[in-house]
């Protein structure tokens, strides 16, 4: 029998429990014993509920358990939720989560502990949702070298976008309803303003690179300045604006960055509409491929927490080793970030502003007439920063365009 | 040191030595030790190959060397490759391939001779090329019930009817500049009839029901029927003709078909273009995902090889298990696969024909005059056919409507 211990009773949490009983078949005859709950942790009561009989409220009972194997961390946030899985895995209890946050912020040294007591740490929930990304990650590119990674990795303002986009509306119109939707937060902030697929890109990229890459170390843009003008630039273009988390392997050295983006219409990533997800993955050998499903919800978060339950199970009393090593990735400085931009400017400073940035050719939108929207030449970002300062009061929007 | 023969140095076989020469620091760090390829087994000379010292004759050498670890059957065909893969099993070794039609075939015989002889029989190449879909199957999705497959599963007619579409083009047009291409042989029948997209769902559907299906009981039709007037039908329904294998797991019975099918362009099916492979699988917790990638090339297909490598060397000794087992899936009559068709049919048949099938919707396109494209109701294979055999005379074509 394999005991699983689940902190938090919410959405994700009871989402864990509920596969565990509703696919009961598959989980155990997969992890080659019977799987189940025996505690359920929460500081809130739920009278009534099916699984009542195993809330909790205090952790210590799961830490403490010699006969829990495996603790699920479905409490969000930070602090709390990094001390309980660290007494976990220092008591030989593997642990399994969704909270990229945790992960993003401590990943490396949990994984650490973990090896150290012969138990697991995986996170294959924290990153797309249901999409099974880390794992093949950590197996099937073993044997590349990857060069980039790609994705789409935050439903919401996939969400927004696709309705500006396709509906021509406005920012604040679709923050509204995506809001009503239940899709944002009131405090919109880790969502638009990229802190979201700022921590997922990290991740990806830590066990891409196979070290360790510090998401305070990503430049991070939102979404928050792309209006309704931007997308009628972009359908000249024949592409669509997408926030994107990016990194790319440059001879050793990582490049990463989570920033709105022009993205091609003949860019797989260009169909990946509403609040999906999808990671494009480019090894040397392999080219291109493509990861696509739902990034969020209830039992897809939950469905990748349990294939990793049910790894935890096959794999008791050794730890599944993940590429993501203590060592720190060496960030290229913005001298090797090399982009086209899509840059709108006020007409009096076009002529000088393409002085500085080439220009490969303008883009013509019939609703404007005071500015002058156009495409760069291919130039580093430092070299766009400095223009960029000098211009800063002529520059209505800049967007980056996905070369790959 | 793991050793590692090669049968066959030909596209695939010789893409797996350079691959384990380009990226030998990822390989052998992967593999926890030196990767390295011991035979070459071709009848052919290759004067002045790299690998020249390395070049056998006899496959005998292979099995009865007992340094070998792990043999690449990359030699294609069906009796001498089951045959050479067989012996090589019995002896211990692992064997890793790219063959479809020997694991469509003999799949379920040599994963059970791996077993008994504690080594591994792995085959993620077979299908999708380089997209790695078949271990995230016997893995991220355990827990899982897996409720249906859906792929574009053969790249050559996907870059067919994708140039048919986009161009305009008709059918004998299209395979002429695909066989020039190099991307059809000059027998094209093994694509464009359906056959290698048959074997490719017969090897999916037996790992994600866990029980053998024979692609023998797969009903498969091919698009030497599609023409451009198809796509003008195809357009007016905002969908394209895609050739698509799928399969759903009906209350335990299996459903499976390989034809083409309409593709609306909300599905992330419509946007797979030219040789690019898709494979959708829709699990009950968590949805639809998708994995698309290169479906062929040399490259992208031996580079699927090589994680196989890979993971055959950190589990050497063991047997890395699979979810196919050796008991016959119960197929599904044609009463139980129901579909909603779109038909062309003669104007003086249609009346008739409408009584039998039902009509949910008229397609109309201005430039057909003598015929009436329209969408039945949702009915059952078995309810159509019969239908399609009274009116055989009167129908013009006939393409099944995905739905998930």
């Amino acid at each position: 029998m394999i005991h699983v211990a689940v902190m938090g009773h919410g959405t994700v949490g009871s989402g864990v429990v509920e596969i565990i009983d509703k696919n009961k078949k598959e989980v155990d005859a997969a992890s080659k014993d019977e799987v189940c709950v025996k505690y359920i942790l929460d500081l809130r009561d739920f009278p009534g509920d099916p699984h009542e009989d195993l809330l909790i409220k205090d952790y210590k009972i799961i830490v403490d358990d010699p006969e829990v194997d495996i603790v699920v961390e479905a409490l969000g946030g930070i602090d709390l939720a990094y001390k309980y899985t660290k007494e976990a895995l220092l008591n030989g209890k593997s642990v399994v989560t969704s909270n990229k946050a945790v992960v993003a912020e401590h990943g490396v040294e949990l994984l650490k502990i973990a090896k150290e007591k012969n138990c697991s740490y995986l996170f294959e929930a924290s990153v797309g949702g249901g999409i099974p990304i880390l794992r093949p990650l950590n197996t099937s590119f073993r044997a590349e070298r990857i060069e980039g990674i790609t994705g789409i990795l935050n439903g919401t303002t996939n969400f927004m976008l696709t309705k500006m986009d396709e509906e021509g509306c406005d920012y604040d119109d679709v923050l509204k309803e995506a809001q009503s939707k239940g899709y944002a937060e009131k405090n919109p902030e880790a969502d638009v303003c990229g802190y979201d697929a700022c921590r997922k890109i990290a991740i990806l990229t830590s066990l891409s690179m196979g070290k360790t890459v510090h998401y305070q170390n990503i430049t991070t843009e939102g979404i928050t300045n792309i209006n309704k003008v931007d997308f009628e630039y972009a359908k000249k273009m024949g592409a669509s604006v997408k926030l994107l988390g990016l990194s790319r392997n440059l001879d050793g050295e990582c490049m990463a960055l989570v920033a709105p983006f022009m993205v091609s219409d003949k860019s797989p990533l260009y169909a990946v509409r509403g609040v999906f997800n999808a990671v494009m993955v480019r090894g040397n050998m392999l080219g291109d491929t493509l990861f696509y499903g739902q990034g969020a919800g209830k039992l897809a978060t939950a469905s990748a927490i349990v294939s990793d339950i049910v790894d935890c199970s096959i794999n008791k009393g050794k730890t599944i080793e993940c590429t993501w090593k203590d060592e720190e990735a060496v960030m290229a400085d913005d001298s090797k970030k090399v982009f086209n931009y899509f840059i709108r400017v006020k007409k009096e400073a076009f002529d000088n502003l393409v002085k500085s940035v080439g220009i490969k050719e303008k883009v013509v939108v019939e609703s404007v007439s005071d500015e002058i929207g156009f495409v760069s030449d291919r130039i580093s970002e430092d070299k766009f920063l400095k223009a960029k300062e000098i211009c800063s009061n002529s520059i209505i929007n800049y967007i980056r365009i996905l070369d790959m």
